[in-house]
């Protein structure tokens, strides 16, 4: 940690995603909303590992072997492009609406390499940009940064709406003679906003980037945790022209240690065929010289999973889900109180699921006002300005209410607004909360 | 298969690991010395799964949690340089005498990925080259070609050893304004050849190396498997100036699926401790962004199994050692009957251990000869061209012993010969074996 970011005075960009790991080590008694974690509460390590059983008896009768020839496959080198492709093809069939071949996924070592490989595929010439909602994940951010390939901010309207700032943001990238290849999109509950794509938005971000070539890079990470209202359809559902690649993971259904993601390509980017082929092939090779192939223990747990659900996480989430639901109404609440009668320039968001909600702060927020909310108030709360490709962020802060209890929601909560209350009352007195707020 | 090589007649050097896994698909009839995977016949599931138990425990008890709180950290994300950093270090200490910390390890999904990583790490300018000896293995190829990284061929003289062309190849890189960064070596039972590195010149091209601030990447994967002679010290032990990163898996001595590797980083690179605190720190964070950490499941059953075996493998690798040594002599044996009175130009090398022997032709074989072989003779040898870095290896071709029966090594060194001396017929007939042997 230290070595890392001597002070947290100087956050680089890439050291956040260590950090959100770690910071809590550092100050053990504060309440922490700054990892993204999903909750502990309903791992089952010995029902999963169990499920390993499950799968090799699935895998036996379906070629023939007997179960020891199984296991012995199970055990080693596999087909860089996944084993359990068929069992994740019918999963999202079932729970995301999402129909595909087994032969249009390839499985990584979760979303993280997914979109690491899809990036590192699709931006193969100096010049070539990949778009990103502005704030936006960190994993996509480091993962760029790491492959040389420049990622620009899109900024949502004042509406919300992704559309018409995407047409803006390309057709300037165009006049720097950029090629823009790829935009990475969490439509449901992004990170680290908690926000929802709008389905007006949606089929408009796709008309728009069907028609460039632009293909989209659809993170689903959290859709699976929806609290209330229906249930948008995936961009990859929506997409008739082959436009989305659908990432997917098991670390927040199931939990993160199964390092198991996917990647779904279209049948035909952009109406072709070939193209899509030879993507699968590139990006499988780079998989290939960099990770061999995903664990097929932690495959054939996920698959075995999966089959005894029937290849569907509904059920099996349900508890997770009202456990992050109840923080949610939690946090909802405790901010109502705390803060809703304090002068103009707090706002927060509703998120209708997933594991973040941003609060808006009339003051700057950042790494050094983390560390004393940490070391004096005995809360940890992330700086927006850790996800943001600019400057534009330095007000606001990301919550995570995934991995607390009720009692620690409400008890942060609390902490969090006194901070807040002291600081509005200081920068009074010195004069500087006005000039901030305006 | 056929679409990453239509026709096998342009092997593209990236195609060749997937190549390597997939061949055998094609031609289910033939004896495939082509993959140097692990025998299956040792392989024990249930056992090893159940090792996680141990780890469980003995986690545990270091941490003062109960079992169920360890399965839930265990099923968590986790610090991206690994969980089993101590046993791994007493194993490295009780197996291949090297003496380093928990904190020097980075545990990885496999030796590939330490591989890429350290390749990343050490290359970041244009300019910046990696050596490796010539032929060398693919996964190296492969991973510098996505890195961007000149992979600069170091060739064996005429006695074998390399630190004389080491010194000639660097001093040319040198006028033409490359800077070389790394030698990626496999001094115990070389992949793709089978050899050895002879003491004197293993402590030659480290004092060459020393100098030169030129970082010796040691790949220790067939460092367990000697079937006689006594063992040379790994480089890293002989490295009193902090030269040797030592990489090292678990695919060979447990299985592949484990997916679990590891990069030990000397405490003072070049005898700088900054130096390697920023190494680690860089290739922990570029880890971070392509795989977020090696899954705990998979470290734990590594870990597990460590634990049980007083963190030593020696006792565990024997049955598939004497597995190992069996081939080879079966190999030995049918060459020497069945080549061993072929004109001249025909010669094979002797390996002390390892899955790996080279035979060298007095006429080239290419991947359309390798087909012929598959097709009309049911067996597949491997080109030592797709191993090479330039074009001296036309002639050879890589045996790999490790994955079939004794009677099969047997009976495809007897498909073998009859292609050898048929195509000798043929060539003799149409008078171009003369001059492709002179």
């Amino acid at each position: 940690m230290q070595k890392l970011m001597p002070g947290y005075e100087n956050v680089s960009p890439l050291g956040v995603m260590n950090f959100l790991s770690e910071v809590e080590f550092d100050y053990p008694k504060a309440i922490s909303f700054a990892s993204g974690r999903p909750t502990e509460s309903f791992f089952d390590l010995d029902a999963w590992l169990g499920a390993i059983g499950v799968f090799q008896k699935h895998d036996a009768e379906l070629h023939g072997y007997d179960t020891s020839a199984s296991a012995r496959r199970l055990a080693q080198y596999g087909r860089t492009g996944g084993l359990i492709n068929a069992i994740v093809a019918a999963q999202v069939a079932n729970d995301d609406g999402l129909t595909c071949t087994p032969e249009q996924i390839v499985i990584t070592n979760g979303c993280q390499e997914a979109m690491a490989l899809c990036l590192q595929t699709l931006c193969c010439h100096p010049g070539d940009v990949i778009l990103a909602r502005n704030p936006t994940y960190i994993g996509v951010t480091g993962a760029a940064r790491l492959a040389g390939v420049e990622l620009a901010p899109v900024d949502a309207a004042a509406d919300g709406s992704l559309a018409g700032t995407l047409r803006r943001t390309v057709a300037a990238l165009h006049a720097r003679g950029k090629r823009v290849r790829g935009l990475y999109l969490i439509p449901e509950f992004d990170n680290p906003t908690g926000a929802v794509i709008s389905v007006p938005d949606r089929e408009a971000i796709l008309v728009f980037c069907a028609e460039r070539n632009i293909v989209i890079l659809e993170d689903s990470t959290y859709g699976m945790f929806r609290f209330e209202g229906d249930a948008r359809p995936a961009l990859a559902t929506l997409d008739t022209s082959g436009t989305v690649i659908y990432l997917g993971t098991y670390s927040k259904t199931l939990c993160p240690s199964v390092r198991v993601g996917s990647a779904i390509v279209p049948k035909t980017l952009f109406g072709d065929a070939a193209a899509s082929r030879e993507f699968l092939a590139s990006m499988t090779e780079r998989k290939s010289f960099l990770t061999v192939n995903t664990s097929q223990f932690n495959q054939a747990l996920v698959g075995g999973v999966l089959l005894a659900e029937g290849c569907s996480l509904r059920r099996l989430v349900r508890p997770a889900l009202e456990f992050y639901r109840r923080n949610r109404d939690a946090l909802m609440e405790r901010l109502a109180v705390t803060l809703g009668t304090s002068p103009a320039g707090i706002r927060w968001n509703h998120p209708q699921g997933g594991f973040f909600l941003s609060v808006e702060l009339p003051f700057r927020f950042e790494a050094c006002d983390m560390v004393r909310c940490a070391s004096e108030y005995d809360v940890i709360v992330m700086p927006m300005s850790f996800f943001s490709l600019d400057d534009s962020q330095a007000n606001r802060v990301r919550l995570a209410f995934s991995n607390l209890s009720v009692e620690q929601v409400g008890a942060g909560i609390e902490r969090f607004a006194a901070y807040i209350h002291d600081r509005l009352a200081q920068e009074t007195v010195y004069g500087s909360f006005t000039s901030s707020v305006n």
